[in-house]
């Protein structure tokens, strides 16, 4: 059997039980960070790796700053999810040897320039050449207060699902330059208890079923609320992917507080309420399309 | 100009300058880790990354199993290098859609076998598909005690050279079997003051500049008394690279104890004094044939 019999959800569900572990360990692969113990009781890490492959994620002739700043806001994104500070990056370029060094640059210009939005300095890294496509791999290792860190696993039945943003048509254009949801995921845990909280890298369709499985519970979603971007259907919102809005839980007790200070925090990005948690078993879960899924092709 | 013309060095020389920094930086890119603050007066953390590329570092024939266990064991080299201690793994896979999922295991069990040697938990990775070779990117971090953290640039005029095991004619085997010195530096470490460490990866001859280099000092290498390995002229244990050995300076009042308490401690692993750094401006350094460097070809 090849990988593409298989799909990457499967391949990762058969090799993550056998992972060697540690007692450092407080949340292993399944998330969207791995968190680790600091050595300070406050503090948890967080550590994030992502890649890019050119002519999976991005096209050859995609403009090298803008693949550098969606190599970086990738990960970030997913500190967003778990209200991590990010602090440091590890960058490795697999380039071509007939690449330009300009192209490089360009690159780095772009990775560089989410990096310091954020504080995020560039420790490290490594270069290859490579007879292919163009490869970029970033790690970032950062922190959460052990108070505030949020997973996709503490939803509960009743919750009010939120996302922020608009949702559906990154490929026109936002995928290459959306910026990372850390300031608002700081100040949402910051101010409200969130139960659980994921970045939609896949599309709604596809990550709100994994928050909800890791919750245990299900899910109704109103697809007439969904904050659609500009020209996009609901079938776009749910399964186009590469939203990078964060889609969290929090108890209906805190929505109108929620959404009346967030109003006042944040004039250019939206929230909305899109749909709750329920009990599993007494309504079936809406049938989404499905996101994007690496290594099927569709 | 590609990358081709310009060679790894110099690209990163172009690059590195303009990283973005932050304060809990210690020592950014250029050493065999990283090493940032931890929050912890006594420790700090280190950060390492590195990748194989299939037809670069290992070939399509090599046993999968075999290039799982390099893949980990050479940034875990990179932690002996700086006498750290790894703790934790990020693992990513980039592998075409048409490889067998028992390849993918198999590299996975190479993976688990060092890290499990050396208590490494794997808490995450990501994994793509790629319409090229395969690409296996490992991040590790772990922490050093503030007192024991060695880099390259410690070495003074006088100290001796020493290097762990024997050199040259790796590509025969070794380099997909090698243990990472991390016992062996951790010794060091805690019974010597060493003033300046790496891991012999592009080999002694290009390594050993490196060393001096940061250290602002020369050199000299008694050829004859290298430790070779078996079939191996003096010439291929100084350029044939990935040696993975250890390769530190001390200073010459703790040399005889040093050799009497290695022999007593490590049964299977030599220790060779190979030579000694000088003074740069006294002594012209000795020319080493050139060891292997990324994008240039040979």
């Amino acid at each position: 059997m090849n990988l593409r019999a298989l799909g990457e959800d499967r391949l990762l569900d058969r090799l993550l039980p056998d992972l060697p572990r540690n007692a450092g360990v407080v949340l292993g692969a399944g998330d969207d960070c791995a968190v680790v113990e600091s050595g300070k009781p406050g503090l948890l890490h967080l550590l994030k790796t992502d890649c890019l492959v050119e002519g999976i994620h991005f096209a050859k002739s995609s403009p090298p700053q803008q693949v550098g700043w969606k190599a970086m806001a990738r990960p970030l994104s997913d500190f967003a999810a778990m209200s991590g500070v990010p602090q440091f990056a590890l960058v490795t370029l697999i380039v071509p040897a007939r690449r330009t060094i300009s192209w490089v640059r360009q690159l780095y210009r772009g990775i560089e320039k989410v990096a310091r939005k954020f504080e995020v300095a560039v420790v490290g890294g490594e270069t290859s050449n490579i007879k292919g496509p163009a490869v970029i791999s970033i790690s970032i290792t950062g922190f959460v207060e052990r108070k505030r860190w949020v997973g996709r696993a503490g939803g509960k039945a009743g919750d009010e699902l939120f996302v922020t943003g608009r949702l559906g048509g990154s490929l026109r254009g936002h995928h290459l330059k959306f910026v990372p949801r850390i300031d608002e995921s700081r100040w949402l845990t910051k101010n409200f208890p969130i139960h659980a909280m994921m970045d939609l890298s896949d599309g709604l369709g596809t990550d709100l079923p994994r928050l909800a499985r890791a919750s245990r519970v299900g899910f109704e979603v109103d697809e007439t609320a969904l904050p659609l971007n500009r020209g996009c259907t609901i079938r776009e919102a749910i399964s186009d992917g590469e939203d990078y809005e964060l889609l969290f839980a929090i108890s209906p007790r805190h929505s109108a507080r929620l959404q009346k200070s967030w109003r006042k925090r944040f004039l250019k990005v939206g929230l909305t309420r899109i749909g709750r948690l329920n009990q599993k078993s007494k309504i079936k879960n809406q049938k989404f399309p499905v996101g994007y899924v690496h290594f099927k092709q569709r």
